[in-house]
């Protein structure tokens, strides 16, 4: 049995990892932790697990964390974790960040788009990106995995062929992304109030959100240039679910063939990656780790247009890094996460 | 492997018990039906299927599906099924009913609260009523299973305790129900609009409910009296879950040890119930098979008060047909229904 | 012109305030103040108010309020309102209070169901209880105003006319309601968070809520005899609504026609109560300060069943309080209500 | 008194215009007509609408309308209009048609994107396209009005003053637009069911919706040169609303002083359009006919991002049509628009 921790554990993307560990068959939770709610058992947090999961919330103590588990999942805010972990935790527990710490290779770009210093660069280094359909072999080696951001999978995910294969002017690539409200987790905000959110629709971190660097960081490296792009995000009152619409202008002479050989050879065998006929919507990936992708070619205006659908906390968070820990414990990548969605849950 | 068979499988219920049997071990699906939407695959109509249900709906034909299958499932409107169900048939298969047609006992009630003449008023004394925590050992035996309804599952469970244990004044209990919109059914109807249900709540069927003498029926077996009561439905703007507010007059002299000592003494090892610490909220027990309970007596004005919450889609249909399936195949009764509720699923 | 001051004029039933008050043609908002946006202009706070309505967020000072208006809405937590008013200010301004001070007679049984000590008896006998429909003579001669609650508005307009009448036992009386999530008010909560609200219903409040011994004075004073009954409120997930189902067993001989008469002597010529032909829903009376009322007998359990809808922001709090204004001040009560609901606001 | 007759009126943008015309103090409603309801009254198919509009709806019947009213709306779908409208009914009364039947000038352009035959290709030249903040001289003098779509209303406002000042390059145009559901109307289909529409989002029509020539004609007008643009909708789980987020790379040194003074030189005294300094909500503009319009300039992407708001019913439909009808009967364009939006509803 692998022992588990959870840092973040009350947290929507915490309790996500919580679900889907109780039921995974190899592994047990051994220490779950909550700034909110230390003391207290997770089940009176989530009275949904009363008899499943009756632990006591710990504190954020990354140190004990190391100590008591085989793995140990962060869900905390930027900037703790990369002022928290050391070279030595490593040695003895394998840590998963769902937060952006260790996402960004270039210190002075999460600088930047973080506002705050990089607690420690060393272990930018040591770090994968865990986002296994792109880099499953470099995730296999390491101790460290960055757990790339809810819209950044599905942006990345559904470009990633395109500009790997060279089919599109990577000078015009606007993605215009959509997230349900768990996304914005589980603080305490007006924003994120009931009646604040209910029966609206709004953009918001209009060319400034945090998941524009990373996104442009994993397509660079897949185009093998650098790539300057546009992203905007925004809040759909609903819960769960990311949908992605990407537009770039494709280069000339590209057909419909070259398109889906380009998807084609990208993700083959991928079990979570659905090229999916009709045109995806999040409630078919919701409660799920699949990724529906979709595009068409628009002769008319010369663009390409991929859409994206994830589960934000699933495949965007809690699922990914779930599949993570699968594949460096050495698991079947599926185990734990073959939950099918729902027509209407 | 047993062979099942689902007859209306693109309604919400069929839809739902597809999602079940897919990941259900010891079942294989092998005759799917759809009015509606015969001739086209399962996952064309539900994309979110695709790869996992690829197949060809089949008219509703419940002999082709005795022929095919152990264990037929009919989600289907009132008066279908026991117009076509045979003796016969049941010599081949068993067949699990999740309409009403053999819930009542007593065909005068149905004809009475359904306004159509039942089909086949011999086949009533071979049906059990299959709510598993009351009536485990009748519906062992059984081929032909009448699934409860989804209020009345709900409103059963809260009050069964209560009036087996005689301690309420059983002409004063009232059962105010409220449910998510899915209980609607996935009909083309306006009141099943979008616009038209959310941000609005509303009673219907005030006095008429056709749940109400299903409850009554077994709530008076329990008490060993007949029964009258006042049951009202409400719709909430949501997809799933049911919660049933039951109150009734406590008899002079009960106390909360007597309260607790009746609940516990009825569902002592029922996994699926819950007797809950906190009140239910319906997302406590969403795409699970629990049912919530919760009670509090008040000296103030002589009632006793019972939450219960239920997935309606889960234990108020689906999930209880399956667990009904696991008993009479001889399966563990947990199979294929350990979905924990997720926090914001 | 009246000079209106708005204390709490940042949550939301002062934001409904300021809506009506701009429309309102004979009225002139002087003073806003907001506890937690001081300082900064309401249009700030609510963008959709820009150009409509940039006034400056004063403190909470009741006395300069006083000073500066003519008409006072007080819309401030529990025990403030009693704490501050002095007789003083009723001679230079009318207070319109939204709060729970000035409501219940008793000043025993505000302390035992608020948990705090009531800061000014005395001036518990200046105060008109604000529903107009009942009490409209005596709110006219007065300058302090207890405007209703929500639910109580709901509950005691629908069973009014039965009590008042002697048509029921008033020991059955059940109110079983639900509210939407503005009912909860703007304060950052968990519990109001959008994922926490969003695809769930549950009861609150079992037996404890606040606004029972509301319903109890007022229904009591109708009957002429003390009334204990069972209040049950419920969370559902939209914006705004309440519905009250409320259930009495009727007095034997009571007919169809006693309960019509009853509830038309007490309702006719009653602008904003609108005796249904059909079940109201919440969203027929969205946005407006109408009360859809609907009853029905049911023969086979003794019961009456009175269904009661209102918007919980208007009919319930904002709307009234200016409906008392229009009152007190002399002006057509009408004035500045008469918005429609619309289908799908 | 104008005499006003609505076809189409138990639509959800017929309803709207019931709701708008009985609080107008200068119109009476005379003729409402219904294909579905036909015979029935307004407020049994709306009942809150008892006691304020009892009409008996007639059948759909443009040549009725025209003898009865000084105005008629229309608010049926595309090629009922084309087919029914003639040049003597034009002299009896005004048409504003809320379809699309009118809109565009180029009649082959209609047969593309609307796949049928124009019925009256000849009427063209006698309409005029009835959006008032652009076209409101030609609108003065006309008949017949085509009053835009509602992503249209949302996409040209945002778009007019870049494309018209030439601040962008036109070929690099992206309107990425999302709608609540009401836009999809009030008929019985599966995709409009409650269950299938809440929480979830999707887009649909990509590259094929018909409101993208009607975007195009109008911004080529503007520009003095074809624009072919990339217009993609999405399905929002609310009611009401759309924001429309769109994007172009700007010319080569245009400044924010430029598109500053663009965006004021063509709104200068605009009532309904609100150039807003925080990102636009839906919420922000529901319930009223305001268009609230944001932009700014991303040097790192070299685009600008305009963001633009309305309420799809009220600016993008029955709001714009009253709007309409303000100007050619010569009233106050304000009349009966002056709803705020609220806070919550």
């Amino acid at each position: 049995m692998i022992k588990a921790a959870i840092l973040g554990a009350t947290g929507y993307a915490g309790c996500e990892l919580v679900r889907l560990l109780i039921s995974h068959k190899d592994v047990e939770l051994v220490y779950l932790a909550s700034h909110s709610y230390e003391g207290r058992k997770f089940s009176e947090v989530y009275p949904m697990y009363q008899g499943h999961c009756d632990l006591t919330l710990m504190s954020d103590d990354l140190a004990a964390a190391s100590d008591a588990a085989d793995v140990v999942f962060m869900a905390l805010p930027a900037g703790i974790a990369s002022a928290s972990v050391t070279e030595d935790m490593l040695k003895k527990t394998c840590i998963i960040d769902l937060g952006a710490d260790f996402r960004l290779h270039d210190a002075g770009v999460y600088e930047k788009w973080y506002r705050m210093e990089h607690g420690n660069k060393e272990l930018l280094k040591k770090a994968a990106y865990g986002l296994p359909e792109i880099h499953r072999d470099s995730i296999r080696g390491k101790r460290l995995i960055a757990n790339p951001g809810c819209y950044t999978t599905a942006s990345i995910l559904a470009l990633y062929p395109l500009v790997r294969h060279h089919l599109v002017d990577t000078s015009t690539i606007i993605i215009d992304a959509a997230s349900g409200t768990s996304g914005a987790g589980r603080g305490n905000k007006t924003s994120s109030l009931f009646c604040e959110v209910n029966e609206s629709f709004k953009a918001y971190g209009v060319s400034t959100h945090r998941h524009t660097p990373e996104i442009e960081q994993e397509l660079s490296i897949a185009a093998g240039s650098d790539i300057v792009l546009q992203f905007t995000p925004h809040l759909v009152p609903m819960n769960r679910g990311i949908l992605a619409t990407c537009y770039a202008k494709y280069v000339k002479g590209v057909s419909d063939e070259d398109i889906k050989a380009a998807y084609d050879e990208c993700y083959a065998g991928e079990y979570f990656i659905r090229l999916v006929s009709s045109m995806p919507e999040t409630r078919n990936v919701r409660g799920s780790n699949f990724a529906d992708i979709w595009y068409r070619r628009d002769e008319r205006t010369g663009n390409i247009i991929v859409l994206s659908a994830i589960d934000n906390l699933m495949k965007g968070a809690a699922g990914q890094a779930v599949q993570n820990m699968n594949i460096i414990t050495g698991l079947d990548e599926k185990c734990a996460l073959e939950h099918l969605p729902s027509c209407t849950m």
